[in-house]
């Protein structure tokens, strides 16, 4: 295994960090790693708002439910799916642009969310930790408020940086064979791997808590399926302007 | 920068590979590699289809606009969102499962760029190069057919992996100041630096090319919003039952 390889592999979220501050050159040099990775057609459909304010980082952290790391980590990231840039640049150029299609959601998460990967690992081959917040997409009409962002712009999840005062495990993942399928979509083995995942999940859960939570993964999914989690998303992106034509 | 920055930076795309196989408990590597990614709430929602079948790889490079590296490359990999096992998961467990909200087809969407985006870099530091295949989503449903995707599982994009046989130039991206913003959106900026990258882009393309290609950056997003790009995206994502509610 190469020291990148093994540095993917250990990756764990960090959610409590030091005091120390990521000097402003390292943090560009992040954000510019990020740009490096691949971008559908070239088209660069993201955007990083890198939230200063400590009122703001506060009103984000509870709008996210109350994730206290965002107010407190070195720096924390918003990024955004943009199709605005792209579309307004081929607009100058004299193309009659058409905007809010399905696959134009498409290529700008992917776009933000491969970005953001390269991001992180820059981050943790720098030493620093992080954890991805998700938990923006709770409330993100207040957020884009929070952050002004205009139409066909959205904030696909936020990111927490800084030096970790934490050293996690490394948290078990699905077998590989249940994620890698030859030639065709097969899951007949699904069932029997999901159970063996969920005991080595069932151990890995007491082991961290010293007994106290009895669960396993497929428990852990129940909540996330049962209510309708953000169900305001589909409005929230249409409003938008990514109307998901 | 240290080595691993630097190795993100010199990401560019490979279409032209040597006849070398990847050994198989590399690609093993690879994928465990993408694993370890950031998964929202864990869920883990992709699957990827390790095409092996010479002739399906004919076809999707078929269905793809003819991007022949397809057939050619030492492994093709179609990476899926996949929220079929995690709510079977959750159901196993008694949850009254809610499907088709447009928050998990981002949530699946984005899980699959994140992990995607670490089986590229470990590929990389490997030696390897490869291409990300948005194409397949041309004829999403004609490729979903041919690798037997069910319902809640889609194609999001394919990967080219193998060891290159060519050494193309890295392509420039958009300055960090267009990207990072602070605080708020604010592109007044905009106008000014899109105009400088395109004079960069252009210089890029003439020298590449040797003057044949008088192009820049915005004059090559054109295309993609001008006419409608992949206007079947809302239906076929529906009729697999990302129902985007």
């Amino acid at each position: 295994m190469n020291p990148t390889i093994e540095l993917l592999k250990s990756h764990r979220s960090i959610r409590k960090f030091s005091d120390r501050k990521i000097p402003r050159e390292l943090l560009l040099e992040l954000i510019q790693a990020g740009q490096s990775a691949a971008t559908s057609n070239h088209v660069q459909a993201y955007s990083v708002i890198h939230v200063v304010n400590p009122e703001n980082r506060q009103k984000i952290a509870e709008l996210a439910g109350g994730q206290t790391y965002i107010a407190e980590c070195s720096d924390f990231l918003v990024f955004c799916a943009d199709m605005k840039r792209s579309t307004e640049a081929a607009e100058r150029a004299g193309a009659e642009v058409v905007r809010g299609m399905t696959e134009q959601l498409v290529v700008a998460s992917v776009d933000a969310a491969l970005m953001a990967q390269n991001v992180a690992i820059a981050a943790e081959s720098e030493g620093l930790g992080l954890c991805y917040i998700g938990g923006i997409r709770n409330n993100p009409a207040e957020v884009s408020e929070i952050l002004r962002l205009p139409e066909h712009v959205y904030p696909v999840f936020g990111m927490c940086i800084g030096y970790p005062d934490q050293n996690p495990e490394v948290k078990p993942r699905l077998p590989v064979e249940t994620i890698l399928k030859e030639d065709y979509y097969q899951d007949e083995q699904d069932i029997a791997q999901v159970a063996e995942f969920d005991k080595i999940m069932n151990k890995y859960y007491l082991e961290r808590t010293g007994g106290n939570k009895d669960t396993n993964w497929s428990e852990q999914l129940k909540p996330l399926f049962t209510s309708k989690l953000r169900p305001h998303m589909k409005d929230f992106l249409q409003g938008k302007g990514f109307k998901m034509q």
